[in-house]
């Protein structure tokens, strides 16, 4: 178990540091990927995902889940975790997501006095949603945890005879649903799918002496905690039904 | 048989949900992804194909077609499916398309009265010409679709000892086919090279409360579906010359 | 002999359907994928590459070189080819590379006309320099075909013992080899790297009834072919002393 | 040993030629892919290592650093390296970079003069700071280079079995995670995350006869070549520690 959460812990730190960085680049003043684009940022979280999962998986997570969604849906699922599991795993994603947001603080550090936007400065750790609609924003993060969920399913399903794939090719994968994810559902909401990468960086922005930061917009934390465990139940009831 | 019409209905339904996800993405207003440009297009439908064969295998279809045209000519080189299964299979393709396309429409649901363009919010469910002329409009599907015939059965014959080639692999190059052909020949129509992935959404297009949609185009619609059938016929037919 | 003719000459006729295809659809008015950019043709071509090689495998040509600057490397490494067979090798290539040409004019037919510059219809066609300078474009596309053969070498080489690679992972490599080429090396002569790539889409290019076509540029002509032909020579060489 | 030196120069020749040589195209004036962005050159280098591990091994390097601080980091982690080998290795390194300086100066020979801005020229040789401000600076580059040696670690340690990883996938699997740091990490320093990518084209920069260049820079130089050997040993101790 130690070995589980040290694991889903790097790999998460891992995971922020890669995503997070991705949209610094994009955003902050005088970065050199400033303006790299959407391409760019939704590749730039598949490799997040994908080396989170190798980090993960090296630790001592052999489930490297990075995800308390996923974790969730595992749960459910039966037969990986117990109920007194997944409560300190995802408190060591929610963890490992906050190291990583201070890293990517860290790696940008003369930048973000140069950005004059804070908005621009809280993008970079927490999502935001495009047209701000609780309930089509709620709906746009189910679907696309739903359907992370129902992916990884599928490509550890029959269609690999039921998860015999070398263990470079399964996170890689991975890493390129999450790309797909975010070029084809991430432009409403910015595409959270996962409490932890949202929640852990959103703590982070607030408690960080980031220069000339704004507000957390702690108003609209709760949409990306609570889409992402309701597409983990959905996601984990498909699997159940058609895979 | 049950199985293998639920896993085209799934698989065609994730294909459209990735596939017209990421033209929404590019093209409505507001999305975190406007403007993101024809790399990134092209990339997310061959994502969505990928992933699409993942889950069309994992629910129970093992050939994973997705698509009337491959169903076709799978069928004309005999061996995998009979005559009276062929046409159900295409009704489920076009069902999961009609399917992915609901899922659009919600994922993006406070983005499409924000755009005011009727011609974008079609683009997003619909294939369309660059240059309207339907002769050449016809043969620039039929060309698209015959190629995705012809490198298919490139990809799982001979070159990989006749489809000995890894479940992982297999489903990821036929991707990058479809990537390719989106990048190569995809500028004068926009590559329907399925009758189902653009019919199915058609429809939807037609049904749907679309905030300010215009009309569907019917006058084209026999295009992407015509082309694409000759594709598939003269495509098994280079396969059986060839290969 | 029959079947290695007939791969190398589909393989190559997918290779410029491809690849010219995505250069006509950045350069060609009205095009959807109009100004996609450098990276996007430079990606199109590596796929074009990957894709070829599995047609030439699978009509029959095990080597899938696709290029007489590799063939011609690979029979003075010895072994492979006797002198009798390169010509007809070479000279199927070049007519592979014509029907590819073909191929790509009638995939967008009607674009030609809408297009003003006749230079960038020739662009669809055949290489040009950046900066028009000889000696300097010769040595460029030297150095661009030297890379690929000892690239080819080196992947099939001791890095993968001796070329047992999955038939899968061969060409995707390769195929990458030629992106990393166009990407990095491509911006001065638009990376020929192929005698037959240039000469036989150039042939096509004088013969067609292109709308509104000018010169087919013959006095740079000889550069594309004796550039790639000096090194594939300078790649053998270098194949031999060092890997 | 002869080998290993061999395998390592020539592996970072291909390795800058390649790596400079997109950072030329997307910089220098006329190049076809003038301001093709941040993408295509993190994408590149990313390419430029893939290829160059490839060279490395085939060549007689098995190990295929590429990198005196990947190498510090084995030799620190114990059983690879002894500590006489280590700095023949290192500088064959560095003048594999410097051979691999001078062949991206050829290919691109007429665009030199054409490029009026001398920084530009030295950015395709050397990396140099986003804001100037060495302590930051410095860490940048510290993070950049921990977090390559520990992914490194993580793909070839237990999530693949200790390194049961196909050899086409492992030069792969690093290439990825090269083209993600200069993704996410990339835009405060420009990664250089090697000290042997920075200096020896800095000194290639310094000696060659490149038309209307500027000063080399010296007064930054520290910092690439520190960095990485500061993140050399901490990523070995994170290795040591974690995975």
């Amino acid at each position: 178990m130690r070995d589980i959460l040290l694991g889903e812990f790097l790999g998460c730190a891992f995971l922020i540091l890669f995503g997070g960085g991705v949209v610094a680049n994009n955003l902050l003043t005088k970065s050199k990927g400033n303006n790299v684009g959407w391409l760019a940022i939704s590749a730039g979280w598949g490799f997040a995902v994908m080396g989170g999962v190798f980090v993960a998986k090296s630790a001592g997570s052999i489930q490297a889940d990075l995800n308390p969604a996923v974790t969730l849906a595992k749960f459910l699922l039966g037969g990986i975790y117990s109920v007194s599991e997944i409560f300190p795993i995802m408190f060591a994603q929610i963890t490992g997501c906050f190291l990583g947001a201070i890293l990517v603080w860290l790696t940008y550090l003369p930048h973000w006095k140069e950005t004059e936007d804070p908005s621009l400065k809280l993008a970079v750790f927490s999502t935001g949603p495009a047209i701000r609609h609780s309930p089509s924003n709620l709906m746009a993060e189910v679907i696309g945890t739903t359907i992370l969920v129902f992916g990884i399913g599928a490509i550890f399903g029959k269609a690999t005879n039921n998860g015999e794939i070398s263990p470079a090719m399964g996170p890689y994968l991975v890493g390129l649903l999450v790309w797909a994810i975010g070029l084809s559902l991430g432009g409403a909401t910015g595409y959270a799918i996962n409490p932890a990468r949202d929640l852990g960086p959103r703590i982070a922005h607030a408690l960080l002496p980031i220069a000339g930061k704004g507000k957390s917009d702690w108003k609209y934390s709760w949409i990306p905690v609570l889409g992402p465990v309701m597409g983990g139940v959905l996601g984990a009831f498909l699997c159940k039904m058609f895979l």
